[in-house]
């Protein structure tokens, strides 16, 4: 640990946001982080930002036991590392996502780095510095130090464009293909994008409000479809010969959605879901009947980041528009309250 | 329709078998088929059989109303055909499935024939002769007159082996993958044979049955666990270091087997699930978790019947051997009670 000297020794001090209950996140000081393990990276959170999944702990859904860090989701730069790090070196500017993994072990060789065999879960990032282990598996340097106009996007990388991405690859989509997407969220909103980038040839975006509808267009949506349940299954399968689509990716993570999800798609089609289901459970025989393929969960970012940074850097996506409102880290609770209110679609933070 | 003239007419009669209530399939004068729509084709079945499904009538678990013929795999030569039949003519041998499609639909064109927007389930297939619609959809002739020794495994294909074949596919078996079959009936078996076939390294047979997991062994099976539930998921995970299987086929279809698939498979694996699920709900948060994709349903077979029988007839393949039994069409009765009592895996009939 770094630490102040002064009259006496004291442990060296930063600020993140802690949640204390529902309704209340607060910042405050926090310990440090140093270099822990030789595999550690310590970095400056350049942006971080709110995730969907962090208002089931603020609504009271997910109980909030004690009070605990936030945050999942930075870009930042390098400050130290461990001596057994060796692709990233202080002064570089770093995507991470919201898993640490070796990326060595058999599951991340098959591409499933969200289910590293030694994965930790990145938890405290709402914060001025946090510490990343495993800096080698985890972190991809970008190949300059980005604009500033890049950032927000490079952070939507680390988690919502990631996991938008693995739904549309979960899901399958090739070029040419039909694509439904259930949801209208960043999450979604990212997967029309991605859509999109994989070639699909038409892209019907789920989506009742009218600023989701426009940026979902701006992003590849070639249709909207603004019905819910059956009326929604009714629409996508008018617009789709009565058929259903071929892919179709389910943003959501209710009962209600992966039923729609379900019953928009094509005999043989595919379903990429990254809504993390709450009470969902799958009937046996309907999947069955309907021959269609099934994957979800967290999303692999860290199998995606080169390629994602890339098509960032070159300017051929600009995922970081779901982010509708920025805020200094200070005003936290302010970026939990916009987004419990629907006032804003995603908030990103500045430390 | 065909008609015997006599002193008085009347409809001329074939055998087939009939299942009039729990345990009992009698062998009965049915009409005699002919061609009702332009793009059928009538044949002489030259061998059919006794599937593991049809099981459920006659054990009284699924409900038998009323008399109704029984079977749905059959090989045998066209006799007649509509007047718009272009692909198959009388005197060819030909293997069809389950499902009658007219495999140019949207659904059909993406390779589920077996959810054709025109399906027709094939039921009345223990016969001397079967109606079947759709001819140049549903058939397949073979390149010629296969010898005798060639029937069983063509026989085979129309259903055991393009269900298994599915159930690798849908599992995405590809060279050197590891594969876990849970499931030792006709289908599982075919299920091992599919998954060397596609080129899996290592295939692990999960059977008890000292025959079936000799022939196991003889289709390609790597290893065999006898252990099943908690136990056979940590013999599989043992022979896996600790990952489990890249790709799981679930050829049971209860509650029970799916959770050994489901914790069988590597995270991020795939499952092909094509046991008939009888109450089976998958649970969606621990499938989130898994990362695992599943893809189940009644087999497209008419997709693989082209390259199966080419790979019948090139002595790759010998599904066949899946038959422990051979009676008349006559003995029908015997067919079920033998499977029923589990001295037969599967029976083959002859009209």
């Amino acid at each position: 640990m770094r630490r102040w000297s002064g009259d006496y020794e004291r442990e060296a001090v930063m600020r993140g946001a802690v949640i204390h209950g529902p309704g209340d996140v607060r910042i405050e000081e926090r310990p440090e982080p140093g270099i822990v393990e030789a595999g550690d990276a310590v970095i400056r959170v350049v942006a971080t930002c709110v995730c969907g999944s962090d208002l089931w702990s603020y609504r009271g859904i997910d109980q909030v036991r004690r009070p605990r860090p936030m945050g999942h989701e930075y870009v930042g730069v390098v400050e130290e590392v461990g001596k057994q790090v060796a692709s990233v070196r202080p002064g570089q500017f770093v995507v991470g996502s919201f898993f640490a993994s070796d990326n060595t072990c058999p599951v991340c060789r098959a591409g499933y780095q969200s289910a590293c065999q030694n994965r930790v879960h990145m938890g405290e990032c709402q914060a001025e510095r946090i510490r990343v282990p495993m800096a080698d598996g985890t972190l991809v340097a970008t190949p300059e130090q980005p604009a500033a106009e890049l950032v927000p996007s490079l952070l939507a990388v680390s988690d919502v464009m990631g996991t938008g991405w693995y739904a549309a690859v979960a899901a399958e989509v090739r070029p040419g293909a039909t694509v439904a997407v259930v949801g209208d969220g960043a999450v979604g909103l990212c997967g029309v994008l991605a859509a999109r980038e994989l070639g699909a040839e038409r892209i019907i975006a789920m989506s009742r409000h009218e600023p989701r509808q426009r940026l979902a267009r701006e992003f590849g949506a070639t249709d909207v479809v603004a019905e819910r349940g059956d009326e929604g299954v009714a629409r996508v399968k008018e617009l789709t010969g009565g058929v259903g689509a071929d892919c179709v990716l389910e943003c959501v993570g209710t009962d209600e959605s992966m039923r729609q999800a379900l019953r928009s798609t094509r005999p043989g089609g595919n379903i990429g879901f990254v809504g993390l289901p709450h009470k969902v459970d799958i009937p046996g025989k309907e999947l069955f009947a309907s021959l269609i393929a099934l994957r979800g969960g967290p999303a692999p970012v860290r199998r995606f980041l080169p390629d994602l940074i890339t098509r960032v850097f070159d300017g051929r996506i600009d995922p970081g528009r779901v982010f509708d409102m920025t805020l200094p880290l200070a005003e936290v609770a302010e970026a939990y309250r916009a987004m419990d209110e629907r006032r804003a679609v995603k908030v990103l933070l500045q430390p």
